[in-house]
């Protein structure tokens, strides 16, 4: 494979580059970005990334959803592109990695590609995907889902920000659409570089994690309700403390999650304690609850264990226990010829690497639905990930981007 | 006892009005009351009290701390005053009883001695605590702590509400000091006719409560510090899950108390969750605890068992735990010889009575450091309070009364 490869290699100093200049776009003090999608710190680096991408030969257009695409020609017309791509929007407090990197490794490549005068079959295309984040609209992902044909353009334009604004009038406000209408665009395949968001790979000192799919998951909410009762007055016997039951209801999501093992997780991140007064025993806890697993079975049989537990303890706690799925997103697997071409590409570099699979959504997962898709990780520091804090070396993300580069032109020799 | 008592008798009805009519002084659409300390409302009901007092023949003044007092005088010039009381200040949602039925309780006294001209050898002082809620100035019962010697008049003056307003200038806003400096009241003996604001006696079909003092007391602040991570990527083995390691610390709250039972009782009220977004793992939990028995050694002894678990599971959990006893009331044992008049009247009106330890603090707790002192307790629906629905009967509350006159005629007779 190195032979159809040649002289073409990652400029790291320029990704390096285009990474912290980026960065100073919504920049903030401690180091983060706060980048929200289609404000105008937004409008200003898919202006960078037009302009940058134009100066290396490309031609940038966008679609109905503002959704952005830097195409290069390849040499056979009658060949859909190959998509990479992430997203250039940011967590209020993001770091300057989680999802830049999946889009300026797009650049790099089409850098490559530019300076060596290197021609593919396919044509090439750098995408940005308008509100991956989710944090301005939810939910996240919500234009590659359109793009995939999930949600309706409707949908999307009606979603609204905290300040009542729609997801239709920010596009106009910083001028982001175009002509195409979203989800009309050919996709012979997709790679997406990405920060793992995750420990293992720094942990276990691997370079490149082989992504392999995106695990299953399901999300709860549950609303315990007892009866609020004065903490001095009320015998213990006499308490229908909400709070007690919901504590063994967390502390049995944990318990499921073990029990599931080695890939299951079950978290518990959000919870609200009424009327939340230290004297007052609480009548109300409402909570939420996520399981994941690579395999849609587990999950069940997670759910089903919760379930019996909840039963369990509404009867034990004397409490009533309203329990709802509120997201069920089935696990995701990605198209073997590409991790295969990602796993070769890391063996012939002499880089670490190992299966993974990913614990958080990303635009890929809903591109899989209509391409050959896969996704590359690179390591960040500590796992950390949509904080200002967020890390990842110059070396990995280059080694990253030199892997996607080579397995992307794997991929154009062997897709037809 | 009774041959003293005469055809001294407490008007129900006279008693009821009473409690009805100044419950629209910050009266709410729900049936409850609004009445925080020192406001135009506060106001409206002092000057109720005042002229209520004042055509039943009691000269009404206030202190420094704008503590009233409604005074008759006795027969013995040489003896100090009985006090009878309690507070017309209530919680932001309060009730009709909380405080309000011990000093309408004792206006009802005063009614029965004006019209009836039944001299006592003491004199009878009716009682409005100021703050005694605490929840516009912090602490509780703060100037019945000032007039007990706890806190100094500076302490009180320069608490401060939400808005930045000291207790001092409230106090001047609705003119509600006197000329007599708190804390320089001569006191005989102090009485407290109060809602249980639990529901003991109304499981037990009691109408009295012979309140024998009030229940020691801890209270607890604890933060845990795990560390945030990303609920989709982070493995199970690798989690510092701060709201993991508080499930099990609330959870053993419950069981400590239970195991130190029947008296005791353990709660956690107030929980506060960081980051609280539901794919977060929660790298901060702030929650708070309190533990409550008649006995200060029990008391002693669940803080001794919970600092055992906060060690172990802080190292099971690899989470660091601050732990900060913020309050310590040690009980109060009130006076053999007002509690046995209480049960004589009891006794003597064949009324069902029983033997209670307040769970909750009263101004009679402050009182109690200064002269011989007792409450009443009558029943309360479900044993709620500190809410709109609060609810006691028209009859307990008359018996309540009832008890109170005869304790405190009993009490004149024989104390010195």
């Amino acid at each position: 494979m190195s032979q159809h490869i040649g002289n073409v290699s990652i400029n790291s100093d320029a990704l390096w580059n285009d990474i912290m200049t980026t960065a100073q776009f919504g920049g903030t003090p401690k180091g983060g970005i706060k980048r929200l999608t289609l404000t105008p710190e937004d409008a200003q680096v898919r202006a960078w990334f037009k302009t940058t991408c134009e100066a290396l030969g490309a031609t940038v257009t966008a679609d109905s959803m503002g959704i952005q695409f830097a195409r290069i020609p390849g040499t056979d017309p009658s060949l859909k592109p190959i998509l990479i791509g992430s997203h250039l929007d940011t967590q209020p407090t993001g770091g300057k990695f989680d999802g830049i990197v999946g889009v300026l490794g797009g650049v790099a490549i089409l850098r490559a590609l530019h300076e060596t005068g290197h021609k593919t079959r396919h044509p090439i295309e750098i995408v940005n995907w308008t509100n991956e984040e989710g944090s301005r609209f939810a939910p996240a992902m919500l234009c590659s889902g359109v793009f995939a044909g999930l949600f309706t353009e409707n949908y999307a334009n009606t979603r609204l920000d905290r300040d009542g604004t729609s997801f239709a009038d920010a596009l106009k406000s910083i001028d982001a659409a175009g002509e195409e209408p979203c989800g009309q665009h050919p996709v012979a395949a997709y790679f997406e570089l990405h920060i793992e968001q995750g420990p293992i790979l720094e942990a276990e000192e691997k370079t490149i994690g082989i992504v392999t799919g995106v695990q299953g998951m399901r999300w709860y909410e549950l609303t315990v309700t007892g009866q609020d009762s004065h903490a001095g007055t009320t015998p213990m016997s006499m308490r229908a403390d909400a709070l007690q039951a919901a504590a063994r209801l967390i502390a049995s999501v944990q318990d499921i999650a073990r029990a599931h093992g080695p890939d299951a997780v079950g978290t518990v991140g959000l919870v609200e304690c009424k009327p939340n007064s230290r004297n007052v025993v609480p009548g109300e806890i409402f909570f939420t609850a996520d399981f994941r697993d690579p395999e849609d079975e587990t999950v069940r049989r997670m759910e089903d264990a919760f379930r019996q537990d909840i039963v369990a303890l509404s009867e034990e706690y004397k409490v009533d226990i309203a329990f709802e799925q509120v997201w069920d997103s089935p696990s995701v697997k990605f198209a073997p010829p590409l991790i295969e071409a990602v796993e070769t590409a890391a063996r012939d570099l002499s880089l670490p690497a190992r299966k993974i699979v990913s614990g958080a959504g990303h635009d890929a997962a809903y591109l899989a639905r209509i391409a050959p898709t896969t996704m590359i990780f690179v390591p960040c520091a500590g796992g950390l990930s949509h904080n200002e804090a967020e890390s990842a070396t110059r070396s990995d993300v280059a080694d990253g981007a030199t892997v996607l580069l080579r397995a992307v032109l794997a991929t154009d020799q062997k897709l037809s």
